[in-house]
């Protein structure tokens, strides 16, 4: 009975998927689901790898079916489900039997958790799992955080059902508690970013081109074999070529334009604001996703003001708009690891910013060629902002063009492309030695008398405004 | 020796003047700080206000100097300095005396703390007072939080001391325990954005078009006098003629371009965020304050990417200009409406939004001609967009045009406007019936078989995409 290597709990998508994948790579597994039947139907589902699959129908018979000291995934919804899980679970469990939280947990969530277990003296590991239900049934990127002896315990079977880049796992430790999702937090946030970009780059050509859904199918497919090689590329060009069954149009026009989230690019941004670190990309895509659920208050804006003119003066070439869509991805990548660079020193972690790129090569929503080219610049200097490596630096000089070119084209169209705007003035304002701040400052002091500081270090902190004006 | 109408602890620059304000609106006030010697030298320096002012040297002392049933307010460090002096005070009050607590609480401090009080069956107060040292002496904003009941007994103090416009007091209740602090909150990411909105004109002029400072300030002198007629335009001309004492040069030159912040526009870009409301404006002023603290970064950015051209192909006017300051403007503060809107819904608040407008007039940072006409489009429909009220939705009709040509100038100039590109990206979304959202659920559909609605409202909530390509 008691011969599985890990156990699983929560056989949602997500679950089960990992739970195929760990079976295939040769672990025997012990599953269990809150729902009998879907453990019983998940089971008869399972082929092959049936063989390797233990189901149980109680959380005791998941326990005993586990070679100890064992390691239990919960797949649950992040929550308080996962709290539930661990109070009806940790009671079962020897002092050396370890809960794995592979859910999409906020990590104060986990820092949490994490803490209730080191205080109990149990190992609790919180790992931070992407690449959809493809990635977890054939290869996730894996984020780990909490005790580094527990990691490695289970660091076999993870590294094994990960991803591979040129044979590397995508699977890394990357530090206490929370650490793996905080990256992966980070992760779904430029996934947020990245996804907006190409959105706002469909959209000039769609609007501002009066390009057909195959015809723009076809240009990401070209990109896709350039410099902006990813999978989010590769997808954007299957779905612009894909046709509705129903109606035989194309997909993406039958597709309403009200955009879900699940939260996870917020908290991102939240976490930016407490750490005052700059991910206005990253905002800019939640804001679109926000806005994109109001649909009623859109129509009833384009009613106000008429639809925008929209179409282009023709100075934007398709070239141009790659540039601008490398540029962008360029500036939203480097906001998003000088995220992780800002939480490594506030939360005393030591986020292996390099070895972050090289686990986001494969496997995850965000993987791409250019990732890799990342991993080499944070090697050479993990704590220097992305956009000043050599690498990306010589690649922004030549693409900013397009950039410029395409955020002020779209200003004048009518066409919002709030991601490339916003990542556009960040590379404006890095690159800027004397910015306008010398207002605010003046402001400030002359009615709130906050003083400031004077560019030739000189005393006197207050302006001659006296008494106010 | 009890005959004080008022108490007031803490006499720091906001505290004493709110404390000379009330007694020079004839209330009788007693006085105490922490330090001693603070408290003798406010007393000393108040000059034919002294005979109204009660200094004292405990807080027995204070308590016991004040008519009963007691209010006092607190001007002490938001934080937990709050907390503390609320321990230290409460149990020397009797069950009728009220605490104010009219610092720059973070209305979820407010709320707690509301909450304590209701618990204990004592009257407290939150109240957002606005306008600096100078409005505090002279006739602040005043936003109120609390229960009704506590709010009408101080009233008549808070009513004489606050600012009025055309004879209205600028103080008004805004609902239950925090909601006085929430609003004071919002008023101050306004503010923020509003300032970086001008720093980003005062920018292009600089930059843009070779303008001095003097010069400068006399175009927002000019300004002044029309649409943007408001406290904020009249300083920035002020800072903007004047010469500093020690070197001759303009003083905004010599002003060391590093902004400070106390962290109240962070929690409202937070606060934004719990809530799904899009504040991009607001996020942009966050983020260039944030920048502007790094002065070596962006020297460094500087060194590799050069300084940009920055010079107008001359193409922007200063009546541009003024427009594209216009629109922003509305957009920045339809933004803030639209929060305050939310969070009325969400914390089950029914926060006046006419009320605030008008409250907003006169004594705080943000007062502006433009707030009357706000108040005015809010008493007509206050959950209407603000954009959508027809007296702005001209305006913007007529300045969006400004707008464009600025953010499209700058975008290739290289100066940076991210409020005011973030702005622009806002309206254009908010006016677009048909986004490009549709790309991202299909992407989303694609990756991890989240679904999407269709427009036909047909089924079929998956793309043909089958197995994920």
């Amino acid at each position: 009975m008691s011969d599985a290597a890990i156990g699983l709990i929560g056989l949602g998508t997500m679950g089960a998927m990992l739970a195929l994948n760990i079976a295939e790579k040769g672990f025997p597994i012990a599953v269990w689901n809150r729902t009998t039947a879907v453990t019983r139907q998940f089971a008869a589902g399972a082929g092959d790898l049936a063989a390797r699959i233990t189901p149980t129908e109680s959380l005791e018979a998941l326990v005993a079916a586990i070679t100890p000291p064992r390691a239990i995934i919960l797949m649950v919804p992040a929550g308080p489900a996962v709290d539930e899980q661990i109070a009806a679970l940790r009671p079962l469990l020897g002092p050396d039997d370890m809960i794995i939280d592979a859910g999409n947990a906020n990590f104060h969530d986990t820092n949490r958790r994490a803490a209730d277990a080191a205080a109990a003296g149990v190992p609790f590991l919180g790992i931070g799992v992407s690449g959809g239900e493809e990635g977890a049934r054939h290869g996730p990127s894996i984020m780990g955080g909490g005790p580094i002896a527990a990691w490695d315990r289970v660091a076999p079977i993870l590294t094994a059902i990960a991803a591979k880049h040129e044979g590397e796992a995508c699977a890394t430790w990357m530090g206490e508690a929370g650490a793996g999702h905080f990256v992966k937090a980070v992760h779904n946030g430029i996934e947020y970013a990245d996804m907006q970009m190409i959105a706002e780059i469909y959209g000039v050509m769609r609007d501002g081109m009066g390009m057909d859904a195959a015809a723009i199918g076809e240009v990401f497919r070209g990109w896709n074999a350039g410099v902006l090689k990813s999978y989010l590329i590769e997808i954007s060009a299957a779905v612009s070529v894909a046709t509705d069954p129903v109606t035989g149009s194309p997909m993406l026009d039958v597709i309403l334009d009200r955009a879900g989230q699940k939260g996870t690019g917020s908290w991102t941004v939240i976490e930016a604001q407490h750490l005052g670190a700059a991910i206005p990309a990253i905002e800019a895509a939640v804001m679109a996703r926000n806005l994109s659920a109001r649909l009623e208050e859109r129509l009833a804006g384009e009613a106000v003001f008429g639809a925008a003119p929209r179409a282009l003066p023709g100075s934007l070439s398709l070239d141009v708009l790659e540039q601008a869509l490398i540029a962008g991805k360029i500036l939203c990548y480097a906001q998003g690891f000088a995220l992780i660079s800002a939480a490594s020193a506030s939360f005393g972690w030591a986020l292996p910013l390099p070895a972050i790129a090289r686990v986001w090569r494969e496997g995850c929503i965000i993987r791409s060629a250019m990732l890799d080219d990342m991993a080499n610049a944070l090697t050479d200097a993990p704590d220097r902002n992305l956009m000043l490596a050599p690498f990306f630096a010589e690649k922004l000089a030549s693409a900013q063009t397009g950039l410029r070119d395409t955020v002020a084209e779209c200003a004048r169209a009518g066409l919002p492309v709030p991601a490339l705007a916003s990542g556009l003035a960040w590379f404006d304002m890095m690159r800027t030695g004397r910015s306008t701040a010398n207002m605010i400052q003046a402001q400030r002091d002359f009615f709130g008398a906050h003083g400031f500081e004077r560019v030739d270090g000189g005393a006197g902190k207050h302006g001659p405004w006296g008494a106010h004006g």
